[in-house]
């Protein structure tokens, strides 16, 4: 038999599980939030965040003589349980979800109030004593703390998912290194283009992606911006003169980190930029990675019908009917993932876009989507590091013979005979079959000396 | 202590939990794909399509006898269990992965397999007497058995998804009945337009709904077209004459549906559009839902200050800091999840475009993105209807002082006195505030008796 | 000096120019929306499309006897004047605008009220004898009838476009047939897969490009749905019983095509669906088209460094670097425009799920974007098969070569010596570098009849 | 009749008209690509971006000693008459090609070198003395020169952008302090919130477009980088030591901006993430202006049936059928013009994930795209400005009314008798229609003195 407590709010009374230091609200979200069986106990992140949140405000309440220190220190033993990361289980509300996150801050206040209840001896639901609206969420509105919290978390986990992306910067630039001497055709609109190295390929796939650590580093540093002290719409109601700024740097102080006041309240209460451009961000670097997944798997093609330049370990058998084949499969589920992440985008889009007056109430799928577009980015970028970069082997013997066999090199002939006859010498070569060298030495267009020297690959391909 | 037991593929040896039903190739693909910790296990409609083209696979190949009875028996035993819904837990591949659904086949013919040497009283991991290749997967590929059987469990959630915007559709059709006198002014541009009724505007979002149940019905029977016998690549090797057709007769009789044969294999096997036209089909519905879910919190707008024509029922307590004050949470949430949708059918465009030659890679991704999708919206539109629609109630008084009130109905009087004419009562009524009844009464342009019949509001509405 | 004449409205006095059979409304649409410079004016479908509906109306109007006869023979003459194609100049208004459509259909009432008002003698402007609102708009609204304009100007421009569709079919399926006996290694992953021929490629693209030829004709029979008669909000105000029924019977007749009355007006008058749907048929043939061209691309490409399996025929120099460089730059041009109706279709779902109420007013853009996406897919279709499918040759030496050094051709052992037994075989041709075909018979596997006939090529292609 | 000159290419020969400036590899893409028809002629700052980089390159030629200085005083002639706006009409490219931008480099290469022949006095098409690939095209391809125009275009576009929406803040700024003491309801999730004034409202959406303003200046300025000196990949092949920082340098000059050369011109060749950033940061602009225009459609409802808070100029009839009906048709023009940059984003989207190896082939679509948006929304910002905010009025008396009936006021009792007391004075109110203020006094819960001072809606707004 399963133990209840009664608690009651505007709508009436409701059981609560007994032992839960959840609350009524919480229970109503529960009962009217049966979608995506994602729960916010699943986002450590964001439960930390709402923990720092709390103190922080409660810190500025106290020290603006808001809160008894008895309340103040049941608010702070509850904040910094959350903080450490305990009782995740108290967060069972749906990450998709009605009501602008209202029911993931009164989940907290709740789980905080009766956490601070027990600190203080009394029991659970007594919220006389430490209250989950008048103490908790004392100055303070679900639009201004949710978002706040929100944007905390995303910060966090924007950490873990550079440092991935960090770790695969340096795998493909050791490969840049590794193939640093491998000459290689280069191509253009998937035709034979002139020489590079199979270093240089890869130096561009470390570099393009290094820009991203950069770029989501920099755009990151927008949810370092709360608008703690809005309360309901930006106007400030029921918060304290000089509340906003203290609590901003309670929080900034908690989390050691630059955390700042929003120019304007109201303005930052229904806006939502900072997670479109950040969800920007995370397409931006689906691009390259889905683009340099299509050339590791159009680069790796084959065995023998195939462009056959580097080998990716093989991972598992790549057929049920097809002995011995050997697929890439960490490239497709890393282009599978950056897929979704396109696609959470827009679904971002469209949540931002539908923001009405003084809130936008879709915050809830936007942060989720883009919750969920990190998790499975730095899985996969991790996955792909060390599951096929670390262990990328090359045909340097193909690769060699693709650039001799070449008429690509003809380019580098138009300084010293014309683009004209250098055209001609092309087609000859494509419809004869002969190499580009035999029929510029028969035709006494350039010396042999002259001819090694700008034929030479070693010379086509810039300062090695 | 963990038990093991040794497999070995193409890629050597790999150690299998001893007691698994599953066996090397699904072990390789756990480690290989840690992406989203969405497992196979959590969609039993899959497994237990993947049972259905199993057994409708062996019978086949019984019949044409290409296996013994022996192993027949073995693999109709195993597919069977899937069939009754049993062993999902030995499904633990992440939805999300390479290989273009490998992994999910294997997955399926090793625990066929185990479940059939089990059967005939070998040991798990005993392949010569029931091989997960060159048995369960007999006459089959990859590329026909995985799309198979994610279309047919599609099929399948397609029909929940379906009975779930039926009763949508009832309560939506009820309330048409229960609001039809309520006369009430139309918008358009939210403008003040025409008179209609409350009934009127609740019956076509149930029509609206009607269309897309006939809609998704229609698109879903292309998930029951299959290229069972393509094998590889369409061209059918490795599957006998007669097997294509044997093959999905079988599987038709199985699941009791008309799957039919595709005309062309090597074009089925690499085409996803009838996941394409599905996704849309999805995002037409979703676009209709938060379109009315708009509506519906636009109209319950209010109390004081909005439309105020109608009342949600109130789900949970709507601020941390507003007291008394109620949201919409529920077509809130329902918003959210449309926006989901039409994230996911991004993804699954972006996916269609990046199959390659004879197979699209990316259909794991597809798949789970519209299963997401499917989830979500069923448990969306079960949570609209119960939560919300029901319990709607109309604001009668109001909406009838907004008829009296309103300008918009000078349109009645065109026919009569002219669009110029009425066009001049419009300004001075907007002008003076004074009633359109009183404008035209004092400039005499129609008798009192005219005005009474032309401006009753019931014979604007059409026939009631 | 440019002559004007003044028009008043609701708004005041308005100078039109003198000559122009336009007037005061169109003249403030043409002030209000200076967007995108693109004009009614370059959519002739949507002008005659305009005559008919209004054409439609009149003769309806005119048999209830709501219109005088001379009144009706005035209109009857513009509107006809449009349908015949002629004084497009006289639709200036901005396809991107707002008002719903509304400077559409007062551009169309304006022009045949003119044009009606010259065939009666009069003077431009003095619409006492024919007035663009209350005879040749009589018993419409913008709301029905631009609508229902567009969708029948979409029904016309999908001719066009099916059109291309079918043509670019049988340039694909006749390649089909002379490439039908070419001989080449199928691919799945970009991994050598096993043989297939090059018409069997074809064959496919032929064939997954008809089914979207049957895919949008059906899908295009939802523009014959019209809602005349629905007027403002779709209750019918002001539209004498038994107009609808019989104003959609005359626009059925003028055009020929079994125009239907939508069910529920009220539903049918905010209801996008009808190009929701159609915009992702585009999407649908735009992805499969993207596809193919990648394809397309991916199989010519070399000339040395590539599969180059195929030759696209040369339309201009590739390079203005590389001498004698050729791109693919039709099948470039051709993903191009997939990639735009691709967002134009996100435009369309933006715009359908921003209806209110009881209308979308976002329809201008809907429709404007569809156009643009038929446009740009029908050129583009024309464009590639004259351009480049017309002219495609095979490389059938290097086809067959590749066939003869693949070891997918090991799929075929399965049947003989087992999954594992060729499992072992491919690793050894691939290690070693050696043949299939000799591997086996040195391993005395199967004897060289046998082999023969198991791994002749045409024997794997299924039948021919 | 028409007079022709014959050009001979790669391809053989082809008529040119003969007075035409362009030459022969123009005339292909013309007969090639018949597609959209927009031009290379419609861009006047592509065009001039086109006349900067060429010369730029000239010059940088030039004073390494690889051009005579006659053929640089050709080049520079003929770039100049391009920078001054001259011989637009020489460019009738279509904008949608193949070809990577090979078509637009060769336009302006050809036209280029005949002006310069002109200058030098010699015939249109005499190529040995001022040739388009030999020397206007001296040291480039089209991989460097073409994305660097486009760059520099863009640029340039963005300055006209940004001005029109400087503007557009300006005149909510305005409006901001215009309104800056009516004091109004807030509403969050479509409910009545707390009181705000209608300055504040105005105030955020002046603060929420000057960030873009600051968003779009940032993102801009990776336009001007830089990769010439790549040559065909990025390996520099045919161009001089030096060259790519000289000619960096020459163009920075000339264009007086602080262009930079890219850090890796293999990374710089193929990336298209500035592209992608820029138009997402077009997105993050359009997504906030569509959420204010919603938001001034929906302020502006009414007249009678609507939050009626605000009125929009009127700028035309409303209705074909409903005389007095005025609509928002400014700000319904800029959604829908929001919605189409959104889709252009998509578009966007997939060209840069189609990028293949050493090049993306897709920018051209990528190019139009961003253009089109840019057009579009500066239009559209201007038409917003001028035609709608600088004329909003706002509808105090109601405004007022609105807070003085207002529940939400309550929420002001919090801090003084708790959130549960305040709550049923809520509901109380809700249940009886009574005000606030009343029932507080009734129950004696505060007095007279303290309900004046706490409800004055002045001290709710926060500081004025």
């Amino acid at each position: 038999m399963e133990d209840f407590r009664l608690e009651t709010d505007l709508l009436g009374e409701l059981q609560v599980p007994a032992n839960a230091y959840y609350g009524v609200q919480t229970q109503r979200a529960v009962n009217n939030f049966k979608i995506s069986n994602h729960k916010l106990s699943d986002y450590k992140e964001f439960i930390r965040a709402l923990g720092i949140v709390k103190l922080g405000a409660a810190k500025a309440n106290f020290k603006l003589g808001l809160l008894s220190e008895d309340i103040y220190k049941a608010i702070e033993f509850g904040s910094n349980e959350l903080i450490q990361g305990n009782y995740f289980d108290e967060f069972p509300v749906d990450m998709i979800q009605g009501g602008a996150g209202t029911s993931v801050n009164m989940n907290a206040n709740e789980v905080i109030a009766n956490l601070g209840l027990e600190f203080l001896g009394k029991a659970k639901g007594d919220y006389t004593f430490c209250s989950p609206n008048d103490h908790v969420n004392l100055s303070q509105s679900t639009n201004d703390a949710y978002p706040t919290a929100l944007k905390l978390a995303l910060f966090d986990m924007n950490k873990q998912l550079v440092f991935a992306l960090e770790k695969l910067f340096f795998a493909f630039d050791k490969k840049a290194g590794e193939f640093h001497h491998l000459i290689k055709m280069g191509r253009t609109q998937l035709q034979d283009a002139v020489p590079m190295t199979l270093g240089q390929e890869f130096e561009a796939f470390a570099i393009t992606l290094k820009k991203e650590i950069i770029a989501l580093r920099r755009v990151s540093l927008s949810f370092l911006e709360t608008n703690m002290g809005a309360t309901a719409i930006g106007t400030g109601l029921n918060a304290a003169p000089g509340y906003a700024e203290l609590c901003t740097k309670e929080i900034a102080e908690l989390l050691n980190e630059p955390v700042v006041l929003a120019e304007n309240l109201v303005e930052a209460t229904s806006d939502t930029s900072a997670f479109v451009e950040y969800s920007g961000a995370l397409k931006k670097l689906s691009i390259k990675l889905s683009k340099i997944c299509n050339d590791l798997r159009l680069l790796a093609s084959g065995p023998r019908a195939g462009l056959f330049e580097i080998n990716l370990p093989p991972k598992q058998p790549g057929s049920s009917i097809m002995p011995g084949k050997v697929n890439p499969v960490i490239p497709e589920v890393v282009n599978q993932v950056c897929f979704k992440v396109i696609g959470n985008d827009l679904t971002v889009a469209f949540a931002a876009e539908a923001g009405q007056l003084q809130l936008n109430v879709m915050e809830p799928i936007i942060g989720f989507s883009i919750m969920e577009s990190m998790q499975y980015l730095t899985n996969a970028m991790d996955t792909l590091r060390k599951e096929c970069i670390d262990d990328i082997t090359a045909n340097a013997e193909h690769l060699k013979n693709e650039v001799q066999n070449s008429i690509g090199i003809v380019t580098a002939l138009n300084p010293h005979i014309g683009y004209k006859a250098s055209t001609k010498i092309a087609k000859q070569a494509l419809e004869t079959g002969e190499s580009v060298y035999q029929l510029v030495l028969d035709q006494n267009l350039l010396s042999k000396e002259q001819l090694d020297e700008i034929l030479d690959p070693k010379n086509m391909v810039g300062p090695l």
